[in-house]
């Protein structure tokens, strides 16, 4: 089978007004996505909310987008489970559905050493009946080093690849030297579009990006421009991409911003599962006007009737509000206030 | 009803040789815990790894530990489910159940502002039929912080407590300066055994203590040697086992080094859900060697056939091995080596 | 010699309006120190902002604090200069000034492993003339670990005892668990007074405390409660210092928020070396307010002329301002809003 | 004046046996990076261990480096000292010894807000004879965020650059997007070697690279091929100085790896400001043997007498012993072990 390359959208899952699965909706977003050009869907990733789901829930969103797409795109979906039996069901399950190959986090909430890192890994690629992609994203999951990564990739060759969400170009770098030579089909995604450009510089294959399901039009121009060639223009999106990040990612629990934008293209992202209170909800209208602006600015929506005369990095009080909630989760922690 | 007080065990779960619930030791070790002197027991906790059983397995957890108590102590159950409604029909199980109270775990994975933490658990009370405990581990899950605890307190009587397992004397502090005088009837339990007579010092009302699977006669003893006066026999315990809980805690992936240890009293805990190299197994043949030479300093077990020569803190290279795993996921983690 | 024990003052240094240091104002506070019964002295601590200060400026001051003494109590002189050459310059300065013993804090600025700062503190240790005590605060140096300090206390009686900031009772019961039955002279000192109740009661000797520059009959009444048998009475204060000291402590840079306060005791601390923004000085004026209306329900001061319905439990948006600025660091530093 | 630009090495500094400045030494290093092509000179950085050296030995060493320059290249002086004052004495005295700019890293040891970090370099720049460089290196000084640069660019012409150590493309891209439009002439330069030429790539004017001290000719050659158009040649380059650069940073106290490697091209650079114990020692001289086969490699000193079979990936055991030292500081300084 070929090698997973491109623009792999995490998909964020449509929910109805009661908060459940919009079926509908889902299979409406599913084509669009494919018709803007992304390379591949990635279903249950963190961007899709995986952990607020059911494995009941998991499995129908895999179902539905593995039905919508038809052989399309490849997909790749997230398959961590509660344990490694769970889990190789869940595998069994997919491979059946026609998934390309899973994506499995690092075991998460115990924060695991390497070595059981690896043992869990091993027992998974061990049985799988499907090619599985390593899942890295420290700032949520246990971290799984380069030294874990160079042992499964030489043992197991249902290990395929590795998709990584540091951001962090040198980490990548050493995963490249460290593989490439012995597994030249091991997959490289990058979960951080805020650098997707000098990743694809340093040898990276593609990335799963959650910006994707709000510009997917964009992020896979710049990945075609990388390719053909023309890396100033490509970087002059990535700018334009890390303003429109920066904004859905931190003002926002994530990936409310995500949903909030993706809305703003067209579709009904409904009930969040994550409880809001009446301020939060206040906030988001303004945070929400922003977005509407960076997107007009990109001609990918109308601007807001009165106007965009505030930008995302003049927002002064608004933003900074947005942000204390975010921060002082720090010091509060600590008790104080 | 009234205030939960004393020594909670957060059960740890026999399984059988194929990873699946032990439903007859479980029963027996139940028993055998009443019988020691717990106040109560706190199934589906962080030792109880509920993160890796599924749902149903949660519940099923629950029934067995319920149906075997029978209203001899009082139980807290961990209800924490993958989003508010699922949690929700949880606790109308566990109410159905007879537990005397939840659990709530902060959500984890994503890591939330204390505002969104606190629409969380304001949902969860605004609907739950049952008295729920918030549990705080800022080390695992999203931190709630003390003026969250205040607000849900002052709002919500169904909140009626918090287990905190930061360790942090100046933040339980904090939180009873804050909340006492509002609530005399929230209890504080501390989750760190570590520093449990301090702990009940400055005010709390007591533990979730993982080693009270492994002595729970002890971690009794302490509990009303300090109540009766006793403080200065009670820290001469605490010492002891501060000694037993590092050894338990650090070189093993937790809770694998207490349930080790339950093991060398009498239990049979099965196989492991967190798959393990052939090493890690050898290194732990070792370990149990050295959490029996504590014990039985204890007099609550025999020492091994060939003595107790070496000591913990004397293990040079075989618990460096194992501290070095531990440790080495930070550098690796950056890909390193 | 006898072991250091009790309550020693980490000095506050006054300066004059120019930011000089006021030498008569100094001596005038070191007077009034010893007048309300601290047991020692300790200029050229984190407190006593040595690193603002140039290798002149810490002599001198060391030079004024011994003079001004005259022996009346122990003086315990922090020594840390660039390198180990210079430290143990200052050394022989300081024994021939008639200090007791020097504090050393662990390297900072660079990170340090075990390894290096163990031979950093061997090295000094062989060739001080003076006794010395080592100074471990991990928020701002290279920790100083549990083997390291057993490891110096085992090889050099030059090194007599150990200062520890971190707060943590548990890693504070691990050193006096391994160094007490081996040097049963070696003097453990808490610098976290949050904490310093607990902390004697798990066997440490005193603390150094910044909170002894502003209220040191408290401190010391502590000290002396606890010793008694008077717990219940000690932790009565305990509580309250906590609270008066989370409002010096967290929104001001340290240690602004102690100099206000010992200001209020009727010193002046003259120009602070750390440049203000103008709306920083504002924020502080609404603190000082804070501040005296703690100390006034202590009966140290006259309560603020306008009365004190606001506390500080209350403050709301000034304290949060306040906060926010230290928390802000966080998401700004990694170049949002 | 013109804008700073290209390669600027931060000097380690040549000692002598008794640890004193080695001044013939550090003028033969001198001439030997200019012939070699670096664009400039940076004495007083991290690299050059300005924190071991007294305020006398960091302006002794500026002397000599300006006066062997001649003003064949720039050089940016590091004039951190204790406090605003000594800082501004600093500038004035490098100054008058013609260097082009001053580098001020932001305030260390206490961690301070971004509020006071802008106001520490706003009193600075008010009042400095020569233009300056913010140094920011969060992982060892309080941290600069981005809106503080902005400011500081925004109202003081003197504040000219920044120096950047975090080595994080996005935090880089956001300070040009915030500050370029408004300051063309502001220089940004990174310290992190590992991700040069993707810095380069997204706009960055240059670099201040350790490494640039031990391989001068191919860090310059590599900015020459970027700069050229030669990106793909310019990675390969980059991949080699990233093996390099991990084997002389963590196996090592920094900057200690990088001195070893520069005496393998023929330099003296006598005994280090940090003691050493015997076992580190041993242990250096195999990891010299790994950095000779490197820059063998590079073609730019002889392999080792008894060749290069193992390479620094294999290490194994002994750069495992090595990462161990630093890694166990980690749970080490929790007391355990």
């Amino acid at each position: 089978m070929s090698k997973l390359e491109g623009i792999f959208t995490p998909l964020l899952v449509p929910l109805d007004q009661r908060g459940q699965i919009n079926e509908a909706e889902l299979r409406r977003f599913v084509n669009w996505l494919i018709e803007r050009g992304v390379h591949g869907l990635y279903p249950n990733g963190s961007t899709g909310e995986f952990t607020r789901f059911t494995a009941e829930e998991r499995r129908r969103i895999v179902r539905i987008v593995a039905d919508e797409t038809s052989g399309r795109v490849p997909i790749l979906a997230g398959a961590a489970e509660a344990n490694v039996d769970e889990t190789l069901a869940a595998c069994r399950a997919y491979a059946e559905m026609g998934v390309r190959a899973v994506a499995i986090v690092a075991p998460f909430y115990y924060k695991l050493t390497p070595e059981s890192v690896y043992a869990y890994f091993a027992e998974i690629a061990r049985h799988s009946p499907i090619d599985l992609t390593l899942y890295n994203i420290p700032m949520f999951a246990s971290p799984i080093d380069v030294p874990t990564i160079r042992r499964l990739a030489e043992e197991f060759p249902r290990v395929i690849g590795i998709k990584d969400s540091s951001g962090d170009l040198a980490f990548m770098m050493r995963m490249i030297a460290q593989i490439r030579p012995i597994r030249p089909d091991f997959t490289f995604l990058t979960g951080w579009e805020a650098v997707l450009i000098p990743m694809l510089m340093i040898g990276c294959d593609g990335g799963t990006h959650a910006s994707s399901n709000v510009v997917p039009e964009i992020t896979r121009k710049m990945y075609d421009l990388y390719r053909a060639g023309g890396t100033a223009a490509a970087m002059q999106w990535q700018y334009r991409i890390l303003e429109l990040f920066d904004v859905m990612l931190y003002p926002f629990e994530f990936p409310d911003g995500f949903r909030a934008a993706a809305e703003l293209r067209g579709f009904h992202f409904g009930r969040t599962r994550l409880p809001q209170t009446v301020s939060q909800r206040t906030e988001h209208l303004a945070l929400n006007k922003v977005l509407q602006c960076i997107l007009a600015d990109f001609d990918l929506v109308q601007p807001p009737d009165n106007g965009c005369s505030v930008r995302p990095t003049d927002l002064g009080p608004e933003k900074l509000e947005q942000i204390v909630f975010k921060v002082m989760s720090e010091i509060k922690g600590r008790g104080l206030l």
